[in-house]
């Protein structure tokens, strides 16, 4: 994705804001007044607040492509630690995105696509694992159910310490890759256990 | 709760509108035409939309509050098959649960406190399991992750069914179910395994 510095100002300053109180609060003039340009320059840019929803959920996407770029190969927990950084730095996009879902078919779509990729992601990372020897040999109904699981984590682990009341920062959030371990862990083979 | 017929038809159709087009795009207007009544009616007996999407969530408290009344003593399948048919029946708080949770203090106070109450309960259900040999004893940290995990289950797996693409409806709410005797499958005791 190549985007124009202001176009990139007004992705930063959306997400910011978005983050802070939610797309149904923040309207297009908010976010114009944030960037000191007029209401008409934003809308030269984006025709409208699903449009700079839709390209933040791109970027969040680009972004989650890119995890496991490392010169090491990363442990499951360290492509965990880095997931759920991103969930937390696009965190509006979780809180909201059963909403958003049903708001606009654009981002239905572009989300249930990247979905069914991510699944088949997390599958692959599972077989690898089976291959190197660190997890028991698994039949189908187990890395189905652990790979929808693992993805179940880490688009609802957010929300959830959310509605429990649970502090959240990005710290917190982190957490969660623990949870993905303890999920796995009666899975691994034995010397293995996490 | 004791409420009036006329409160009950109220709240009856706002879940239905709400099902099916979500919170935001219902008004009050929507409901009282929807209900053959005039908005000063239907504002003599809920003064706003919050005040009725919070009557719904003191509804759905009371009815998963009775989920495991029954002659018989349910099995761990049985509980969560109801769990999951409350969960369809009052969907859009489940789509919504964190915007709504974000968007009205006393929604926020009564959802935390709710949610804090069922994970001791499904802490409760683990433990009784253990004393009746179901479970393998297991540790406070497993018990931890456990509840926190089938709770979640409850609680997002019919967003996690809808953003992913797949088909939604009760009976495909309900293989939920079985995602959770998946996740407890591993620490049953041998000849329990589900």
């Amino acid at each position: 994705m190549h985007l124009s510095n202001t176009k990139r100002k007004i992705l930063r300053t959306s997400l910011e804001l978005f983050n802070q109180s939610g797309t149904k609060v923040i309207s297009t003039n908010h976010i114009a007044e944030a960037c000191s340009m007029s209401p008409g320059n934003l809308y030269y840019h984006y025709k409208n607040k699903e449009h700079i929803i839709l390209a933040l959920l791109e970027k969040m996407i680009a972004k989650w492509d890119k995890l496991d770029e490392s010169e090491e190969p990363l442990t499951l927990i360290e492509q965990s630690e880095r997931t759920f950084s991103c969930v937390w730095e696009y965190r509006f996009l979780h809180r909201e995105l059963v909403v958003l879902f049903h708001a606009d078919n654009a981002f239905a779509s572009l989300c249930s696509s990247t979905l069914k990729r991510r699944l088949q992601e997390v599958l692959g990372v599972l077989e690898g694992m089976e291959q190197q020897g660190f997890l028991k040999p698994a039949d189908a109904t187990s890395k189905d159910f652990l790979s929808h699981t693992l993805l179940f984590m880490a688009l609802f682990w957010m929300p959830y310490l959310e509605v429990t009341g649970q502090v959240d920062s990005e710290e917190n959030i982190k957490h969660g890759a623990h949870m993905m371990m303890q999920l796995v862990s009666p899975y691994m083979s034995e010397g293995n256990h996490v």
